[in-house]
């Protein structure tokens, strides 16, 4: 029984299908990153972005500032690239080095090009069910689980984690699918009996071993989005050896909601592009 | 015993305060209410707003327009009362005769002074908790469970109903107060497996009777934020006097949210002031 979403071969059709009309309608989209330090993670989730673009045929460009310089100068370097007609995606690669007001600077981005979905218009967008750019870590759980033909109408849906970037924007997606929802958290009790419920449990809490076979029905969805390391080996937040035993189906760590967020940033930046043309 | 939450008592202490606030630092906050056409129960509402403003020594203004003008006519006379220092608050009065389009007319106001906080900056930054105008319902929601002591933190809460006015906003309120939060709606089914299990229920969802009995569990809050009328009489989506005697708290309709709300939407307009000066 083959139960696992592979996000990697997912990714590899979504990619596919953005360079395939890219192709088709000979079109150059842009995505322009903006980099404040030399941070080690950011530095590899930046080439692989930059890496991605480039297969599919979507124009990367890194802009990499100091983490001296002052806040104006990323602020007008936005106000600057909001002009350029040549670039439709601008996207700050978090986290910014401390001192940078990140609400500030991320404010600045117009909306149509917001592809990471952060400005404030796009989350209330994406709230009241307006055409917006949304985040790109839900946006990755949605099409895995479109994809994997997982009809969520009237399913309980159980989610762990209430970020800004994951948690928050999945409960409106969810909602849209006429999903019953539930949002549990760090400070939550008796998540057992809302997991046990679930037909589908989303999990993005950052805690390793956090969703444990007793806590989920038979033939349950789950869908990782943790990414953390034990003992220097990557893992979510899902005990996943146990859980697949009971789950129809469930996502690895690495290998599921990862490779599928950085093809969604392309989706994101091919539809700023359509938005904008 | 006494368990009703007297949304009329609450409402007395919060235009109270309000009264005071005003009084004391001599301040003259203003309101606009922009009505088109000539709704009968809009016409009762923005009676309703009018006396609870001047009470508290809010100026209020009604711009009535007739249904046959343009929607331009209502976006300029938005702009200008957005460029006018002695004007607050704007609200324009919903419904809007058809053929206007809501979202773009509400998006003219500037946010703050968006006292409905129906503007997609308003709702982006409920999400992101950013200091913002929150919309008068839910607010009103929050008071209440606030002037009874009822704490949310580490609760089950089971909200039914997500539309963009009460429902969602409640989820982004509800978390904030570390509150566990199921939203189920009218694709939903096995509601009542949530409502069993919640230590707050507050329903949005205009059906009569909706939650019974047999769906709560002993010493419950509820909070009916329904508004229906059954044989020309006023009531609640909740059976009232079934679940009022399992209910450690809960609020009648009406006499509940209602009055509770006109009282927030002067806190709305008390708030923009200060946010302005």
């Amino acid at each position: 029984m083959n139960n696992i979403i592979s996000g990697t071969e997912a990714s590899k059709v979504l990619r596919g299908r953005i360079r395939m009309q890219i192709e088709k309608e000979r079109i150059a989209p842009s995505l322009v990153v903006i980099q404040v330090g030399d941070n080690k993670a950011s530095n590899i989730y930046i080439r692989n972005k930059k890496k991605a673009c480039e297969e599919v045929g979507i124009k990367f460009e890194l802009i990499k500032f100091n983490e001296t310089i002052s806040e104006d100068v990323v602020i007008n370097e936005i106000k600057r690239l909001n002009e350029d007609a040549l670039v439709n995606g601008i996207l700050v690669q978090l986290p910014l080095p401390s001192g940078f007001d990140e609400g500030k600077i991320i404010n600045t981005i117009k909306p149509v090009k917001d592809v990471d979905g952060l400005t404030y218009e796009n989350v209330g967008n994406l709230v009241l069910e307006n055409e917006c750019l949304v985040p790109c870590t839900p946006l990755a759980v949605m099409e895995l689980l479109k994809m994997y033909n997982v009809n969520l109408s009237r399913k309980n849906v159980c989610l762990i984690g209430r970020s800004n970037l994951v948690g928050k924007p999945l409960i409106q997606l969810l909602l849209k699918q006429d999903a019953t929802v539930t949002i549990c958290h760090s400070k939550s009790i008796d998540i057992k009996n809302y997991t046990k419920m679930a037909d589908v449990v989303i999990v993005a809490a950052g805690h390793p071993n956090l969703v444990t076979k007793d806590m989920v029905k038979d033939g349950v969805v789950v869908i990782d989005v943790g990414i953390n390391k034990e003992n220097d080996v990557l893992c979510g937040d899902v005990a996943f050896d146990e859980v697949s035993k009971k789950a129809s189906l469930i996502t690895p760590v690495p290998g599921g909601v990862g490779p599928m967020t950085v093809a969604c940033l392309l989706k994101n930046t091919l539809k700023a592009y359509e938005i904008q043309n």
